[in-house]
């Protein structure tokens, strides 16, 4: 078995849906860059990036934020609340944005990526095209990056799809930037005290979730 | 910095949509195991575990689903190819048998899951939840795992959407399993001669996907 393997797995064990995070123990600097550093990182339909991710820890925002997140107390209490956040409405200009990104970082001409730039907008206009759920997909994919990586490094996680998301956008000013709120994770560290923190895993056996056409 | 994520960040770096597979390289038997084993591990909603993933490595299934992928070629010449499925249609026994599931791991009575399975039917049964599109977000936390995870072991991976879902289900004759597919990831190993794999990898910098509120 491949090492790296088992240590992932190990940490996917270990990981769980935190509900009590201890507020007195905050993420340390250079960990949370190494998170981020994996956010940045993550693979995107296209390689277009179209996120935001709002790294929350002021706690005035965090109290408003509550009401909306239907009284979870790990939205205040976790070291770092994420907001995985995506352009509100998709414009053309987005993939002009990144073709200039690619052709900077690549030293090559804007035009010489223009086959590439047609090819996206094509698929992207076609009018029977989920422009809102593809973008929404992506950041799903950034979620569960996160929560690999946060258990690689023995931080806590609670990915949370339950939270009224007109109210954070609404919270966090994101209409402004053309942003809406998709999903979100508290990070930080468990409390000792979480009951839910020593309850087995449950998981269907290998047969039932995996089928093999060989 | 953490030295796990320093090692999973160069895996993040290392890894890249594999355009070329070397259709002579095979996943060893252990690797595969692991990868799968990641799979199953991964987060879901309620924790409810609505999938199915195929492992495909079955030559003239795949040679079946090379057109509806729009003729790329890493579907067939992959070690393997996953394609990520959820049930076309949720039934709230599917919430039943994960009580059950729960209860049996935990050695608890069935009974003192109630209320977890009131909350979930209640949920559920919202006319505004969003079935189809919850279930399919999940399937793409599995996906950022699974790309982690390869990534971590050094076997290559291209996530693919492009593909007709519909044709997919009728090759894969999902239908009479209740089920449908939604995203697809061919893993293997690169061909030394793939172009993509030495381009620069195009990330924008932190600053444009990250905003801190403090």
């Amino acid at each position: 078995m491949n090492k790296n393997l088992d240590n992932y797995n190990a940490a996917l064990r270990w990981r769980y849906a935190t509900k009590s995070f201890d507020p007195s123990k905050k993420i340390p600097q250079d960990v949370l860059d190494g998170l981020l550093e994996c956010l940045r990182l993550t693979a995107s339909s296209f390689g277009l990036q179209l996120w935001k991710f709002l790294i929350i820890s002021n706690p005035e925002i965090r109290a408003n934020l509550l009401a909306p997140s239907y009284s979870q107390s790990q939205v205040v209490d976790a070291s770092h609340l994420i907001v995985f956040c995506r352009p509100k409405s998709f414009d053309p200009t987005m993939i002009e944005t990144f073709v200039n990104q690619t052709a900077s970082t690549r030293n090559q001409s804007v035009e010489s990526l223009a086959p590439f730039k047609e090819y996206m907008d094509k698929a992207t206009q076609n009018p029977s095209f989920p422009t809102e759920k593809w973008m929404d997909n992506q950041l799903y994919i950034a979620l569960g990056n996160l929560l690999s990586a946060c258990a690689l490094a023995g931080v806590d996680s609670c990915p949370m799809e339950g939270f009224s998301k007109p109210k954070y956008d609404e919270v966090l000013g994101l209409e402004n930037d053309n942003l809406t709120a998709v999903v979100a994770c508290p990070i930080g560290y468990r409390l000792e005290s979480d009951k839910y923190a020593s309850l087995a895993k449950v998981r269907y056996p290998l047969e039932k979730v995996v089928s093999f056409l060989k």
